[in-house]
């Protein structure tokens, strides 16, 4: 694998991952979208069906990994060397900035519609807004749900423990798929991977938005920094560090229990 | 392949995703119906789930484009020759009108009970109903939306951003998937793709309505226009170049992605 | 294919088919069930993927019928004697009362709790229950739509339309899956035919409740003229003959479209 | 298969199906979760890929069992020898008790939060909350439901009935699909189980919550018992025998079924 490739997969596949992913979020949540409203089972198949569209799209060039935490868990397993480690997630991150501007290009309009409507800014301001951490208005502006995750109550060990436990559910997944007949990581793996992730945001994604991707989370944070948004609010950056974090650590456990148990 | 097998796999695969896509819409949105109300979430599965089988049932024959948009991919990237493109294409549309003729005979009395009925014609006049742009009440009918797209917000730069860019990651995906083992056109190739439109319709259908292919819009257009349905509405022809360039831009630059990165 | 492996295999598989299929219409309309009100979109995932578990146990002994529609389109293509076709029918239909009694044993307090409640009583008489056709109540009992299927808008031409179309769509996708490399009836092909019916369900489901399939309507609607349920209602005789003729024609109509088009 | 994969595979596997399952309920039902209210379909198909995730991660290491009913099923059957089905047996249920305890950690601060307000409080008094019994309110807590099932109406025999009838719908699938080509226990197996599981949750999930599987139910049982939770309530150690011995009848009749019309 070149390294050519694996900048051109990680960071088309993580674009295409994040225009879905945060698209999804979008939909369902900004004003005047024909999907407001369709709630959490849509927002967990979009986030999937990104993860099953990126990777199909990634995954003969570059294996498709779109995540650090998978990136670590495969270096930690053998199968990727540590020296392409830096190039994945520099792709990844990479790929997840340019995904979150082009969700800001197709949402365009709607982002401005949302963002200048009284009763959005009101609901913002007294954190009122469903997607949004009561217990952060101040911090969390009412549409960094759509770029970045939040935690519905606030508690670093937990959201911790949270993001750690469901990223080494997803690493664990992928790094045993290799064991199983005739689910290698370029065939049906990418459409069992994608269905992992709508289980975990089901099930796993309830207190803290199911990040268990430290790319998806901070590309797209510095995103909504840059982003000329109107009335956008804080990108809460004093929460940024758990969806890093967690992850990373999720997928050195999954690596870890892999090396020990499943090798 | 030849030109009376293209001719017949695109007419029928065609004419099966626009009965089961526009058959949805028809579905949750008429009175009287049992779907009335099912949701977004329901009509991004039934839009996949009418790839699924026009192309399940076409990819034998024709290797089921189903959209002049795929069609216009291939052919950029060899597949397809481009001598074959005139008749993909006209197969495509005309397949696309046999399928809003079957969606009106299959609801024929649900169009009837909607389209008299008085509370659907007041919001239509004072362009209150859901699916149709507020904006543009005047030129969009109360079931348009059954047949052809339309946008929330009229705004033709990002309308048009919104189509190139979901249809480019449609047509990047099915070239691409060539590349992956075990995922040829004609296998789970089919399945993939179909999950790849329901994330499509989840993620970028907030603002348009998802045409991503000029057939599926322009062919069922041309039948709302000739259908004999009471108190119809106009079929808003000033919108339909939109979602016929937006998909054809859409797939060449997917073409050229995939020629420039995945060759 | 012995007589015997076709007698159990359509027996149990189709059985299987109805347990779930009614369960499901059970499950989310009847009273005090958890899934009460679960919608549409619950409905058709639940009879698709009673297709899925049907046919999945039924394939490898009898090829996986479940639907005399599907036994008709495969004798006019030939893969069916005509010999067998009176036993695949036969068991089918008899596979169908199993299941329906199933649902019966398996809801049986929820039919009672259900069909004694006076809401419901007064609504099944006023006609304003949501499953039922307001045309017909006192033709159709309060809880036979778990069983059978009835029209939101009574007239006989396009009712038969419909189900002749949706069952058309289905018996061509299973026909011509055999030409698709790789999708042969025993492999994926049980998945695609699950995810088709979802699709038909959403989609063509609005005016009839698709049948598709003569044993799935005709059996239970037996079974529910027979079963001892307090204050079922009739069992809309009057409509039986057309989710049996509708869904026949449109087998043949497959068979015939499938010998011209795709031989 | 060694004792060492089967104790490690069958440990691992079971706790993320539980911590995916137990998660999907604490996700749906929790005060302040992302997906509060998000319905009976998310919890079915949460639970279906929490089969899903823990299957794929050990079905190469013990064949991914992950219930006793399916262990007692593929012993009669001959798959497995009676000699390795209590060290099957013993894992399950010790996995489902690390799954149900993971739960509670990844929603920790959001149990608290549930539990310590008044209003949940209040209509767990009075037997006003959607998921518990209103005939069991005293004998079930008000998050009890995360960790074990419930009947909506409670009666012995009928409720004894609907686990039996899906458990072996269950199994009986996984005992076929031996029979299926490219349908073996490690490929596409592992999804089409999921899907199953999926469709018996929609359509026979509404009167007990579908156990289906004994150390599914037992092991969160015990760790409700056992957890500090605040006003947790009483664990309903009166129904606990049901979800235990209606799936071990069920996976026995499977097996008989299978040994009988199948071999």
């Amino acid at each position: 694998m070149s390294s050519s490739d694996i900048f051109i997969g990680e960071t088309i596949g993580t674009a295409v991952l994040i225009l879905l992913g945060g698209g999804v979020v979008a939909a369902v949540t900004l004003k005047r979208s024909k999907a407001l409203g369709a709630g959490w089972l849509a927002i967990t198949f979009g986030w999937g069906f990104g993860v099953l569209t990126g990777a199909y799209i990634a995954v003969g060039l570059s294996g498709a990994h779109l995540n650090p935490a998978v990136t670590i868990g495969l270096a930690i397993e053998g199968t990727t060397a540590w020296s392409d480690v830096p190039l994945y997630i520099a792709s990844e991150i990479f790929g997840a900035m340019i995904g979150a501007t082009l969700v800001w290009l197709a949402y365009y309009g709607h982002f401005r519609a949302h963002l200048t409507d009284p009763e959005v800014l009101r609901e913002a301001q007294t954190g009122q807004e469903g997607l949004v951490d009561k217990d952060t208005a101040p911090a969390a502006g009412p549409v960094l749900g759509i770029f970045s995750t939040g935690p519905e109550i606030r508690n670093a060990v937990q959201n911790l423990a949270t993001e750690t436990i469901a990223t080494a559910v997803l690493v664990l997944a992928i790094l045993t798929q290799g064991l199983t007949e005739g689910l290698g990581v370029s065939g049906t793996g990418v459409l069992m991977t994608a269905l992992v992730v709508v289980g975990l945001g089901l099930s796993l994604g309830g207190p803290t938005g199911y990040a268990i991707n430290p790319a998806r989370d901070l590309g797209p944070r510095i995103v909504h920094a840059l982003l000329p948004l109107p009335n956008k609010g804080g990108s809460d950056w004093g929460y940024a560090w758990i969806p890093v974090a967690g992850p990373l650590l999720g997928g050195a456990i999954a690596g870890g229990i892999h090396q020990l148990c499943f090798a």
